[in-house]
């Protein structure tokens, strides 16, 4: 069970291994979906197909033989026709994008990963192309798989394959053609992959065991997940990671803009998307005033509902006092909310008593974490009757009528329900590159075998491609300030503690 | 043309009639559409099918013959069968209307509306049931037709069918099924209306042409959009109004619902679901600082865009600077600005000048007025390229590639691309109910042949049935106190100028 | 007792004539006070010296003998070698009143009050000043006199009767010297007035009472306060309003800037500098929810405080829900506020026994009318200690040690601990002198003996004087945009029942 | 040349020492004074009298003789008189510092400081009074001076010495005094100090230096300001420290309070306080984005103000942008801008080239460092005039007539015109006692002879101390949940880098 809300059976040689690479639900991975992704399907992605795919044609991808345009055929996807529509679909998403652009150009003379042969596995998406083809750009030469067996888009694959990208992706892979294709990327005569991006874990699982004379020789890894940094932590400590890795979670920018920045938004657009209510008055509870308790907050607030908070620490508790909100128990006021949101990574935090204890027409959703945060099994009981009245939307009714108002079966309400806007996936795309560019380019000695985070500089770097979006202009240091200051002009310009 | 978006040509029979009855775009019209409507179709109401239409019987209702459980036929409605669905969205929407069951529930033993015979054109939707039902509850005789061909929730049509009320309504009819239904309604044996209750001012159109007999002996006329109310005060200046009517449009509680509260949750849903675009950082500038506007502004504002604002009017103008915008003119900022959204009903607000100087990516939409204010036509030149990206998404592109990004054809975004919540249209359907109690139970005199306000003690109370959905507990003036500010204890509490 | 805090016994001839100009609190006049006079004392106004005015001299003005420097002695001041110094205040006061000035310069070729012998009765202040010397650019003769004892700026006083306006004024008048000034305003040889700025309706009187054949030859009256506004309504109900007079209080833009825009920043700042109480997380409630206490909340909310509302009106009170306000009954709430804030124009809002039901610490002040809304006179009972902790802060404290903190003893805190920023002051001021004007130059006909409210299109103007300061820039319609409208280019632009 | 605005030459016995304890003007000390001081002064700490202080007694303290009531002479203060007066300061101090009171009370069984021997050195105010008889509470016994020859209360002094606290300090002590204070705190016959509590390191260096065998037998030194952190780093490096220390200034908790919120809050107060500003629609440019430069912000736009942000760190001016503020050069704007603020920590940000370039009537202030932000010094050239308007409030006035005011003299505007509150102290406070409790009371071996800063869990103490001032209720993990978040269910609750 992961973070998308559908079971996904892992079949490991040895429970050994499975114990080595045990997952938990990752908070990161949710948010990298891309907006067309979630746009396709607001049935969440056990719907089978893409809004532009027809689907009439049942013949697994693995069984045809297709040819792109310059008569390559090292590539498995859905329908290489569909070509055109995903380079569209590319252009588009590069409109928001401009800061993977702008690092293209700006390193395009140099070339600084001439000779990296990448091999990744992420969500395939319009997003995810535009930074595959920025590596590409850069001098790499690329062989892709999807980590998620649902999330890819057919049109973009094709787009990819089309210009000779390796991938080997579809929508409604089964767990055979999810391994199948990671094999496919890494096992291919005449060509050694040397860098690893990976988004899970899957892949480096895959290579590390199955390919171990390639795993040696690997320059680097760079993860995006909470679950995929938390694998390689358990193999560094466990003393098996022979390969600096970099973990690109934790970066500055990427946790301000996955939490803060985008639940502001996504809490407001999951919940008009799926229940059409209307905030003003509203008498809201969120249950944690994390990064992403905050941005729900601001914007709740903001739209004129009333809110509280729940809070397990007290510096957090005593933030939402002087931010305005009233720190409380659920229980103390459960009985009159109109929408409960949980925000704490935790699990049991909306509890069956308390779901008992709401009012007729109380909104229940999951902003935080997995689907542990609502006790949802406990409302699987003969007397509750469950309705669905739309996708993503379950009326769970009590013998006296009343109505709870069930978001996404308590899943991530932002995954299931919202969309992530290109301007967080580019941020989290130019840090992969970043990322790569680093640990392929890094002297001798700078990484040794361990988990890494990106320099404060290239976090800042990554900042600083962004802020043409906005038109903002960067003041700079005289060489007197910076003297005064102890700083270098170029950054970086806080110690690592800062909190931002 | 109206202010859907889409041409219906109304056939007069001839010239006279029809520049009396000379419509122009209403803004409130617009506003009164449902949840589940919008939601059914985000391909804008062009499309024939409901979310929960099969469609596959295309026969036209007229021809065909249905009959109710109860035996009766004196209804059309597209299918009978589908009363069983439309009940439980009546009985969903009734959830977020307690105001007209409270004043059901009120009301009820008294039957203010016993003897009412009233026949309604309106939208046909869940909660325009609970407005008929309310009204049957409270002693009213109904028929019931609907003001636009293509908005009637068919299920919803079937279960008012069901349980008795002479419905003559489908989505998607023609002109002459248009103005068959409306016939249909009035022109039945045995039966008189004697009050109206119209949206629009087709229906009251219709009898005062076709039925000047019954027109007459109507006791008032409850009217809500604004192209009907125009109608009626042209009427009125033409001394044919021979019945007293009530602008319920002009409402304190309507208008600041309609308007000011709504729009600030509706622009930034539309602007979601259309375009995922991230608020946060993005330019933006608003032309108008009207009640529309300032929602707008005030919403984007809280969600960290940078908001500035173009008025005509020197007034509107100081707000904005008092409220933190800067005020510009269109032309000097346009080149910078990532969205551009019209809230002045006027027209040509924005020019094809202007849009040549936009920059790539900019969204321009319109939430103001019809589809006027956005020089659409401008943009069907031979040099542009219109590319839809998505259902209301069209991309604009230049010779030089440059994309503007354009959002219902300039239609209104907060009808085409998201939805009223129930509670507005509940404050709507309140007032319109007690408008009607208040014609029909007047004493003698206190109305003339005249178009009058619901009087403000009156929307005070239409206030008052909603305070309860907030927990709200007002105050009530002491004696003392009451005379102390010469008020009656229980209202009206501000003299008619006052600003709210 | 009027608006100020203090008793001031007019004496009256007989008591008719009290009847007839019965005095009740006024809510305009309060706001009219300026900056340096709060500032100069914050031990209230019944401090008797200026802060520039060392104040040995104990001789009455009106014993004096002084002449400006060209001569003249027609006019009465403390000190008018402290003229220098007035007239810097005056130029300070300029930078922030540029409406006027600009106003000045518009009008300047044309002299629109050539001929116009003003007789005024305000506050004399540095602000006053510029109005007054704005009226003398434009072709008046002036006289002035004050309309309060204790706040006229001596300095600004000197500076006024140097550059030869007759001003009658110093601060610390006697109920005598009142009267006797403003006579000597009047009644002066070879010199009659034609118009009449009055602010609280006493020169008024005067004029009516004394000189009636005066008053009948006058040529308009322009009265800015609720007071002496309410006082002309009952003259002409009397009819014996001889006189078209112009209530400039209920402009639109001099009601929003006195009430909304002041009110917001002023409770913060008369509660800062009282008590230094941080806002962050404050429970506090805001007793009525009109312009004033929507000010108050919102600059509270935003400030992290947590607001919750009282009201009587359901329609101000469903504004409140939708802005995010809990709206409660005081005695529900009242046990655990941390402030309770008046704004309600009521009297007794806030009772003894809430009072004592207050908890320990909490700061009680008022916002609203006069000093009746906090029942002050209750808490002068033996059990209760009042311990004067600094100027206009008194701690009550309970039998059992608890404090409750009244500020300004229950009066206006806006009056009493904060400052009227010059910006508002230049509004009310350049309202007063295009009220002149229209009055002065306004065709036979127009205005009748009656009251009037300044034409909408003169509010509009006043608006536009001042968006120079916010450097905004009005947008013009095009002649086609104007016809689609149905409007004037140049206004006005809204009907007179706007909402703004 | 300190923070404090004014210089005070620390005379050293040789040049060493002052390189060894080199001072750099402090942002956290200034921050600490008290609501009672700057309110008694708002003409600055220059003005010598105290606004309880007849100040007509010449006569210095060391010079009199004067016993307390329960006959001890052990202390030096103005006038041991004041002690009532004082006494009523401390207990109104009492009420916004409820969370020392109830340390004192659960932790007052157990005495936890039970014979630790306290020399303290801090501001002298009726807030440190509550911290100084928390600690005696506590079982400590104290000594106590000023760490600064300004801003002792007398009168809370005088009540200190009154129930026996031995303290030594008056306002406005000579550099000579100041000295011999702290040296009558150490140096006393049969008391020896076992723990410090510093605030700027003068008493530490006196200490360390004067009594050697005292300073190596001290079992904790707790230090507030960055200063004092500063000069134990530089002796820690030194090898020279042979004590533990605590740094309590950057504790997360503190460190928000000190700068987010309490910075929020006093930029409103201090801009009202001197100029009186109206803050709607006023063009404001904000130097810097840390945490001063987000409360400022945040604060300025809810009032209406149209902000935008200079920035040279990439990350905190993406920051600004999602947060809704322009990102620009100082020079892009200068010229259009009505107020400047500095929140940098750097120098010359506003250059003489820059304030040539402003408007007439723009105001500049410092909100970040020292007096260095802005260069106050270029303005001191012949061809412009300075004219003091009021108690920090200077008018510089170009040749062409052209007024920018400047505000405290380019100093902290925070501390030079606005109060920091009780809460505020309350924190430091609270923080200081934890740190003396925890050092006094730690294990043989938990600290060496290093700098420290506070544990997390404490920090997280601190801020449940002052939960109930808010009515703030915690939510407790239940043992499952703590279990599956991997928590001690009673903290510390996040990871050492958590952002906050």
């Amino acid at each position: 069970m992961d973070g998308y809300g559908y079971s996904r059976q892992i079949q490991f040689a040895n429970q050994e291994d499975k114990q080595e690479f045990s997952k938990f639900p990752t908070k990161t991975g949710r948010r990298s979906l891309s907006r067309s992704i979630s746009q396709s399907s607001t049935d969440s992605y056990s719907s089978a197909a893409s809004y532009t795919d027809s689907s009439d044609d049942e013949t697994s991808p693995r069984e045809k033989t297709q040819v792109n345009s310059k008569g390559s055929s090292d590539f498995c996807v859905k329908n290489i026709k569909q070509a055109e529509f995903g380079r569209r679909e590319i252009e588009i998403a590069e409109q928001d994008m401009s800061a993977l652009i702008s690092l293209r150009k700006r390193a395009q003379g140099e070339k600084p990963l001439a000779g990296a042969k990448v091999v990744g596995c992420t969500h395939i998406t319009a997003q995810t192309a535009v930074l595959i083809e920025t590596l590409v750009a850069l001098g790499a030469q690329c062989r892709w798989t999807a980590c998620n067996i649902y999330s890819t888009q057919n049109e973009v694959a094709a787009a990819l394959a089309e210009i000779g990208v390796a991938v080997f992706a579809w929508k409604g892979e089964s767990e055979d053609d999810f391994w199948w294709c990671i094999d496919r990327c890494v096992n291919t005569e005449g060509w050694q992959a040397n860098m690893i991006l990976d988004d899970g874990g899957d892949l480096t699982h895959w290579v590390y065991k199955k390919y171990p004379s390639v795993f040696k020789k690997v320059q680097g890894i760079v993860e995006e997940s909470v679950t995929g940094v938390h694998r390689l932590y358990q193999l560094s400590k466990a003393g098996k990671l022979c390969v600096p890795a970099m973990n690109v979670n934790d970066s500055v920018t990427k946790q301000k803009f996955d939490n803060l920045y985008c639940c502001r938004e996504s809490i407001l657009d999951g919940l008009k998307r799926t229940t059409d209510v209307m905030f003003g008055g509203k008498q809201v509870v969120v249950c944690g005033y994390g990064e992403v308790g905050k941005g729900c907050c601001s914007a709740l607030k903001a739209l004129g509902a009333i809110v509280c908070v729940t809070e397990i620490d007290p510096i957090c508790a005593l933030q939402a006092c002087m931010d305005g909100f009233k720190v409380v128990k659920l229980n103390e006021v459960v009985r009159h909310m109109d929408m409960v949101i949980t925000c704490t990574g935790n699990k049991n935090v909306v509890t069956r008593e308390q779901l008992d204890r709401m009012k007729n027409g109380c909104i229940v959703c999951n902003m935080g974490h997995s689907n542990t945060e609502i006790d949802v099994a406990s409302l699987r009981t003969p007397e509750l009757t469950w309705e669905r009245v739309r996708s993503q939307v379950d009326h769970i009714i009590w013998p006296d009528g009343k109505r709870v108002i069930l978001l996404a079966e308590g899943r991530l309400l932002n995954l299931s329900c919202s969309t992530v806007p290109s301007f967080v996936l580019s941020i989290t795309a130019t840090t992969q590159a970043l990322a790569l560019i680093e640990l392929y380019n890094a002297p001798e000695g700078r990484y040794r075998q361990d988990v890494y985070l990106l320099p404060k500089k290239m976090d800042e770097y990554v900042a600083s491609l962004h802020l043409p979006n906005f038109d903002a202009h960067l003041t700079e240091l005289s060489d007197e300030q910076a003297k005064y200051m102890g700083l270098n002009k170029n950054g970086p310009f806080k110690p690592n503690y800062y909190r931002y």
